[in-house]
């Protein structure tokens, strides 16, 4: 059912976005970035508390299994094929007890149910195994929305000369934006991988995504993404 | 015209966050932040090139002139009266030659006109005059959509002992948004306020307060921040 | 031999901390920050690789376990009586493989034997036995010399209303120093316990307690700062 | 006096170091970094009051005058002839009152005579002339130690493709040191130029160039770094 209203919602949205963006391309945004020389994959928060049913934080399953999963399936075939960088990023917090006095999960348990995210059960936050990362592939654990915020991942980037990042994962309207945002303000080309990356509220991935595309990344197919990371690959 | 389709979106948006709200609720999102002991307010690029007419960064006009500058202006009493710190935020840039090889503006200026920006012109940077900074307060120029990224905010304000921020301003999808996801992860409870923020396309105000309330700060209306603002300052 | 070296060098260096204190004094550097309302402990990098001996990170190994570990014991005991935070720092990288094409040692293993802490041997990088976390107490895995650079340290403090840190550890020259400016930057009152840091070079010690108490920190005894936290502890 | 003092206390400082080195040889540290493809040339804090006379911040004058200016002089010829870019830094601050409630001084005017430092006297915090900003040279204001810390550096440099940074100025314990660590930290390969880096005590440059050189960058003479830039200008 939400993916039904998912869909419908989106029709609605997409007037307000045909009126946008004539506003924004008369203004001199929603240009193209275009993508470097040396690309990363940044993979958010596609861990079994979020890809798999019965937690709070599980995302639209339909999109997560048909859509999501396939597209993250290809971009790895190509990094792992071509040379390039993987980052799987997940999160999870390590003082979760009610009535811990001191808590690493900052004010955010305030507002969304972060607690749940036990860094002592491994099987919550662990990347999903049909994308499981490989040996020579990073996994950032991070405590916030962003990737870059409150972790080594720009200089990590930086000191591996990259200069593009493919952004997959879940939420659109949360750390996948968040992830992308940063990335620009940090120095880097972010891509928005479209088909990889889902939400659990109908709307939010269609919303984001235009926001995305209209001022942090550039908003690009797993197909265009799966071309460029095979002819960087080959020129490199 | 802009105005009128602002609201007719916002209409059609309202059905996406019924559907969705009642979600977050169920999981345990969308909860309250509530208010801390120590308030700033953070009015985000409400300078010239952003509240006033002829800019490629120009707002909707009729918002800001009836809502967002008198909302601020009744915030700043407040403020003033009860010695509640006030930091006016704004964006220019020192290098915005086309044909220079180096730049501030880094990565964005390929995705916004960020070149229309220009240090050397105050006058686009300025805060606007019905809003204009007084004695004491701070004055913070940033490069980026945050005002806490690539800026020594969030250590002056814990130096200050502050541990809430209200914040107002432009735009809503952009600045505003990205200055109350950082201060939540830079450990600070974020208030959106809600009449006080704006932004240039019709429903980006609406989607992007949905998505902060839901996970960053709690959507506050003027006069709930104004009361706080009163009473907190008597109790100081 | 380095223990009785750094004790010499020790004396030729006061001589010149001398003639400095008196610049510093005339030009009002070197003033007291003094404690403030509520200290956590964060203990930087005393974990195995630093702490016992046969590792390239091991540091002067009498100082180690007749006065840093010591001091650990009592700062730790009125930590927990009292309920203050205790952050227990360490450093390990995930990809450590000389052949890898991406890493997380970023530029550092250029310079540092950074490979040596393979996150994989965990009895590496684990805190020492003798000083073992608790539960409650948060253990901060970082990847660069500072406990706050790249890390939700800051945000997690301010989230908590801390505004002091003392700071133990190893080395003076590397991750101490770097935590202390970075608290310093980050809105924090820096205490360097004199007796609780240590480094693995004679003079190291001396010349960067200097640094920090003229520009970044306060360096205090053990004893003051036990004294501290107990009374901070009763007045809470 | 100062600078007499200087040259004897380096003397002594020597054997230490002497010792320190082969225990850092032996155990892999103070390993070259090298330069790489694209430099930048930082230069702290050479502003009017840490390069003339009479400010509390005023640094060794004979040093500046006979050492710093000149070489500052040839790294810049170099850089503007083969199209390096360059970054001034500088410090001031804008609520400098002693009766202020809110400061952007943070705690470090509890520490250090950081109200001198006022934004509203360029004359203070200007470049000194010798060496004046060039039009499409970056003049970066900082506030607290690091070059890095709380700006938009690291995100502006990757942005530009900038893999190296040559950093200069004073002082060699604070701004310039703190650079340097943040610089690495990035993803940078810092180069700290030998006869560019000043201090105001006697021994801090030399202690603090050995820490430096030991984990954090690469000490280079200006000559080295001269050729370097010639070079690499060329190759591009």
């Amino acid at each position: 059912m939400t993916h039904l209203n998912s869909k419908e919602v989106d029709r609605k949205l997409s007037e307000a976005f045909d009126i946008a963006a004539r506003l924004y391309r008369e203004r001199g945004f929603q240009r193209r970035l275009g993508f470097g020389k040396r690309p990363a994959l940044i993979s958010v928060d596609l861990a079994n508390a979020w890809t798999r049913p019965g937690n709070p934080f599980t995302c639209d399953q339909e999109k997560m299994d048909n859509e999501i999963i396939p597209a993250m399936q290809r971009l790895l075939e190509a990094c792992r094929t071509h040379g390039h960088p993987v980052i799987h990023v997940t999160t999870a917090f390590e003082i979760v007890d009610e009535n811990a006095t001191f808590t690493d999960m900052g004010i955010w348990n305030a507002k969304i149910p972060a607690r749940v995210l036990d860094l002592s059960k491994p099987e919550l936050w662990a990347i999903d195994s049909r994308i499981a990362p490989r040996q020579g592939e990073y996994t950032l654990m991070k405590k916030r929305a962003s990737a870059f915020h409150g972790t080594e991942l720009a200089g990590i980037l930086r000191a591996n000369n990259i200069d593009t990042i493919l952004v997959t994962g879940v939420t659109a309207c949360c750390c996948v934006r968040q992830t992308i945002c940063d990335g620009l303000a940090d120095g880097f080309r972010p891509i928005a991988v479209r088909e990889a990356i889902g939400d659990r509220i109908p709307g939010a991935v269609a919303w984001n995504l235009f926001d995305i595309d209209a001022k942090f990344g550039d908003v690009c197919s797993t197909d265009e993404c799966v071309t460029y990371l095979e002819a960087v690959g080959r020129n490199a």
